[in-house]
């Protein structure tokens, strides 16, 4: 049985509390948050607190905080505390307490009204001590199937892949839901094609799987579409087309 | 029963025929290719023809040909041949037969090799009279749930859409890959969040689903992406973060 208590009241802290409560091998001792309102639906559950002197003492202290933070609070902790960050683009080093340090980070975008299958949620660990690193692996497989041991220089360059196939994805489908919206042809039309994008890179990878008037250099069509965008779109179309021309 | 032919032999054809010769209300008389290996799989099930002289009677003619060769072989029917095309970015014009003219086009990407459930794929149909429209949609609802009247200017804004939902989208995956492997960092560990990123948009509007450093306007996580990034990815960071920046 591994011991944690979390701190933070934010989407992260309330999935992680949420999952670990269910699970057999882990125990939540308690719930720290700076307003108690944020973490009171859980009091039934768990022992809730306000105050940092009266944490308890556990195997893990897991920090779900905003990235800012992380020093700060880190640096309140007992020096034989094991503390974990849970941030995608924040070094382990950004630790300040004098114990153990370690990152326990799911990547996957959590909004508190969604449920989230944990089982599929990647968990990245990292920790500077071998027996450090074999408790938190423990601690991830109690909850998911997929847990990655991801140095921190390996994670913040991670980081900037999700902004790639997470932020600038969905802005692409926005592009497409303008257009759609300005011609009055209902966007749903364009969901299968979105999923099947999105399934088709388990199999293939990004490369092999590019297709369209960009990749096999069809300038009549990029033409004829280049006329039918406004300014911002054509920018963005130019671009894209010349970057996956140039390989 | 809807009788047709369908002339062609890329992966549009290959996918319609396999659909249409499992459907029970629909009759595949003839398959017609200019070369007919290509079709050769289909012999024992079908009449297979390489002499466009011999084309037998039926209520609807398929072309699943190329663009380009959509206007030359729709002018060899005769006058009172029900002829569509399954192209997303001609319009209905460009059929140069005397009779009846219409589109039905599958919007999804295909390959060969690959089984597409086709009660998911999105059919938009278009035809000048009535009548063809409905005996379209009939034929259209036989294989699939989904199916749309779209006229021609729709439909060609909604290949430009598609685009970017998928060409685009697809290209992001590539970066994202390649930063990944800059870095000796699995692309699997992206999978999940690609998916639910993908389905996040059937729920809410892509819009109201952005999220990541542009739309907060996080300048300091913007700062350390663009130090990650190569030249070529930098030029469509700060294309991308603008565009989201100003809505």
């Amino acid at each position: 049985m591994i011991s944690v208590v979390i701190i933070g009241s934010g989407n992260v802290a309330h999935h992680l509390t949420h999952i670990f409560l269910k699970s057999k091998n882990v125990l939540v001792k308690q719930l720290y948050a700076r307003s108690l309102g944020k973490i009171k639906s859980f009091e039934d559950q768990v022992s809730i607190t306000d105050d940092f002197e009266t944490l308890i003492k556990a195997d893990v202290y897991i920090l779900a905080i905003s990235d800012d933070a992380i020093s700060q609070v880190s640096s309140l902790f007992k020096n034989d505390s094991f503390v974990v960050h849970t941030s995608g683009s924040v070094s382990i080093s950004a630790l300040k307490n004098k114990g153990k340090k370690g990152v326990f980070y799911p990547l996957q975008s959590f909004s508190k009204e969604k449920k989230v299958d944990f089982n599929n949620v990647p968990l990245c660990i990292e920790a500077k001590e071998n027996a450090n690193l074999l408790l938190l692996e423990k601690l991830a497989n109690t909850i998911s199937k997929k847990v990655y041991r991801i140095n921190s220089l390996q994670r913040s360059k991670l980081h900037v892949a999700a902004v790639f196939v997470n932020n600038f994805v969905n802005y692409m489908y926005t592009v497409g839901d303008n257009i759609c919206n300005t011609y009055d042809v209902p966007f749903e039309i364009l969901h299968p094609l979105i999923e099947e994008t999105a399934l088709k890179i388990k199999q293939i990878s990004p490369k092999d799987a590019q297709t369209g008037p960009a990749k096999r250099d069809d300038q009549k069509t990029i033409q004829r579409h280049l006329n039918d965008l406004n300014e911002k779109q054509q920018e963005i179309y130019n671009l894209i087309t010349k970057s996956i021309q140039n390989g």
